[in-house]
């Protein structure tokens, strides 16, 4: 099979490699479409992210759908020819984060596209049974794959207890904090307010479920005269001046999640966080998220995130920031 | 002022009384609608509910909104001719449970409408400033009295804990159990299941958000080779057989909430709720749901309910069963 | 190997099987103690437990300790030798349930002592190396055994939320009412009330934490001049008049958890559950209890619940009723 | 009457002023004891906290107890003679905190010894009659008063989400550190570790709940060979390197609650934060604290905490710093 194979900071190229075969458990699936993302980016031009540090040639790419072509032992041959969605990490099932739920947190996962486990920017690949998650047919392949960045958001919004009545405020309108905007709609959320600088972007917003799209800087949230009082503040951007704003504008005994990765260290008030009694966490990756996102596919707008699609040979080209684009599809 | 006074079980009268004055931190409400309830229509028929009893002369009705006409000392005057829901129950504020915010359990509430408290069926009512909640222009007067019912709803599903890619099923498809479907499907439960004996109402269910209206005798959820798997059952029938299909309904974890009343006995199937480890409650009035309540109503078709009016004079055919009427407003 | 096995209602016999191998990531274990259980009584007695039949011979005991004498393949060889207390139930890992960590709801768990599966009356027992969990030293054999019913008090009160200052009612002071009166003190609660009509069990509670015990022929909780007001009711006697008492005494908006079997069907209050909005639901085994049950072994009274001792031979005698008997542990 | 007013920082004075009197629903209560607390010291040093600032001359004085000597209109005067525990801070009761149970976070709260609201440091104080919380005989004096604090550590509890078989960092053992850790061992926390470079502090450690008291010096957990893989981490140091060291303990999913007031800001890991899912966040007084606290006297050793005492002339005495003191009472 052919599969792009990051080989160095900055070197993709397209290998033939033999097709896997699916171990007991295991699915094999044809690879339909693969969302690309920001932390593929990332690690193609810069070879790393934080300790995670491409040694050996990786393939990347973490966001596939597609459809069961082969099954392992102890899997039922009626699931072949299933489309799925997979889910990219897949857990030890053993430790104390995978016997309670949170085995996004189990230290033993092996995730798509980290080093050195490979990922799907592939014809096939092979992964457990319980993390290929089937599809309808209403939902297409593009969409299948974005179930992976619409996991984000859910997870986001279950970190936050986003819930009915609840008034948000989203920071950065890429494709996360433009899922994060919709998710909170389609869960009752009555206030979602996007705050990005780029007008581009916040023209977007209100396709996504915003009901304000906001320029921080005229809307500067840590404007005394500014009183958001929003009960959730979701951080996309990673971009400390965003989060200082969001945590200004979380009311008294709100939540703030930081989703978007910038420094590794960020200045923050700890005192008004004390006497505001703000919680603030941060998500990594998610859990249980699937079924939700499945069942949701249909009342969110995935296709319309999707700007460009490329084949494997110009995987290069959808690695390359672009601003007219929101999210390019591989398509091998 | 005029309003309709329940003399005794099935008679009701137009009295003149003097318009009640607005203590401190009251405000005085000119009313503009209230909605007809089945506790109304209950005392109306029976003179009494369980305990309480109508020994003195009441007026009914506890789903009003109307407009600010005079305030009290310790209001801001701003307030006069403000529109608003009136929440129909005033805590004492001091007991533990009004400390912990479960206000709807305090022992020594003022409830509108429960003897021997009046209620709202007469041209103004006095309320605690706190309670009289404003309503946008967007919201009519019949659909901000129906904040009240509406509020019924959002409390039954905080105590089900529905949420994203919920699957919910909801006996029973009056007033009640239309809006608990429209909630449901409002805060992103992908399954919205309404069961009812009666085909009128199934027919009305899909406007309300469920995504299938069931028929017990077709399908009855004890039937072993069904198997409905929801997360959440909510009961606004009352009716036993109905509540014992929802609990075949849920799935194990899951939460069964009884809004409808019904019998004060029940026989229950506990050995299932053990093994499924099921969580069965109920729901008494609500607390902390106006602000959603408010901000929720133009997601939220409450003027699609209403399908009659009547004044003063007429509120005994109000209260008078008609299965052709989902909701009669009162105008005073 | 020796074990013990059931043929069919009230007919043990011991016999000479093959000593198990331990598969992958499995552990061989030398039984050191089994504790006898209520449904190892019933399976004995009555050949069955609801729809669990023993068709085929079975080997009762699921409340097992012993020590690691062998391991397969993927575990690490240093643990044989270790001491540990068995966890009886090993789960799917790939269901909704194990995913979420509810895998006590997992269908196709399986558990030491249920039809078909074997349980610990015998000298060795494989199971999965995680539900192995190693003990310290200063926690006897026995005590490692009864870490089992440990767990179910600990889940109880997981299911039941109690906490710092709970008030607790448990009804039936039998080993794991005990229990559930204990692990109620060791979190806190202020309050903690046994009641049993037995005197000689009422005597015992003193000893487990209760701050007082109760007869119910004299204090009845269903009496309206006693108002208990707790704010958590376990019950740990299946018996239809406990369960009544405890869900009089409960607080509005507490909580009662059905641990002890009892009738299928049971005759409830709905009514009084909805006006006080309490949430009632059962336990069924019990998940991720092991790692607190250890650490929380020296705080609890374990060994002093274990009045007699039978070896392999003589486990029918264990099985049979005894009043003057708390738990009789198996010693193989 | 006689109170300790403090006229300007460093300045206190005992001053003759007339007996409050108690309004509609408020009890007039005779001092017993006082604590003193950090921010009495800082009120007396610095003459402002942040932007409370001390204009007018103020009674400082937060943690009282003593009992009722008469009441306003609305008490019953069975009250007369309870000896009670003050809750010191009496909100609105009308806002949605207020509403919600949250009443730590009511922007309208009237706060003992907070500017421009005199405490306690008096013969007598008038309070509202629910914010004056009977104690019984048991319940000495000093212990009376220092419920206070004792309801600062059960709130970081409750924010932490503490239970059984916890693992628990504390850093600073002050009167709160030294709470906080007894309070963790009071409600099952299985592991309770206290950190601090004072070792006469750490001495103190062992006899209120810590199963270790740990030198940073010694055991710096950021140190990467030491994993002390906590659930909860409590600083009541306010010290960025405390708070820095805690962060890095807690493992993943697990919680950190800021009590002790530092810096206003701090560079904080949020890169760590994200990618083990860490919770931060603050206390900022307590709320719904009391009826535990009473509860929870006889188990905690709060007279034990009490090093001296000094009478309405010596206030000045009692708010110098002195190593050798953990909590010195003021008997007016």
């Amino acid at each position: 099979m052919r599969c792009s194979v990051l080989r160095t900071a900055g070197e993709l190229e397209v290998q033939e490699r033999a097709v896997p075969r699916p171990g007991h458990r295991e699915v094999l699936v044809r690879i339909s479409a693969v969302g690309t993302c920001g932390s593929d980016v990332h690690y193609f031009r810069h070879g790393r992210i934080g300790h995670f540090v491409v040694r050996d040639p990786l393939v990347l790419g973490h966001e596939p759908s597609g459809r069961i072509v082969a099954v392992g032992t102890g899997v039922d041959t009626t699931r072949i020819g299933q489309r799925v969605s997979l889910e990219p990490g897949v857990p030890c099932r053993r430790c104390r984060y995978c016997h309670t739920g949170a085995y996004n947190l189990c230290p033993d996962i092996t995730f798509f596209a980290t080093p050195p486990v490979d990922g799907a920017f592939a014809e096939y690949v092979a992964i457990a049974d319980d993390f290929a998650h089937p599809v309808p047919d209403h939902v297409s392949d593009d969409a299948a794959a974005l179930l992976e960045p619409l996991s984000v958001a859910i997870w986001a919004h279950r970190r936050a207890g986003t819930g009915l009545g609840s008034r948000v405020l989203v920071a950065g309108a890429g494709p996360i904090g433009l899922l994060v905007a919709q998710v909170a709609a389609v869960q009752g959320a009555t206030e979602v307010l996007v705050i990005d600088p780029d007008p581009d972007r916040r023209a977007l917003a209100g396709a996504f479920g915003a009901t304000a799209a906001l320029d921080p800087a005229v809307d500067d949230p840590r404007d005394p005269d500014v009183d958001m009082d929003v009960d959730v503040f979701v951080d996309c951007s990673g971009a400390a001046p965003a989060v200082l704003g969001g945590l200004a504008a979380v009311r008294p005994g709100g939540v703030a999640v930081l989703v978007g990765m910038g420094a590794d260290e960020m200045t923050l008030p700890v005192s008004a966080l004390q006497s505001r009694e703000i919680t603030l966490t941060g998500t990594f990756r998610y859990a249980n998220t699937w079924p939700a996102a499945v069942a949701l596919a249909p009342s969110v707008d995935l296709d319309r995130l999707v700007t460009g699609h490329v084949d494997l040979d110009h995987v290069g080209d959808a690695l390359s920031p672009d601003p007219a684009q929101v999210k390019v599809m591989v398509r091998p």
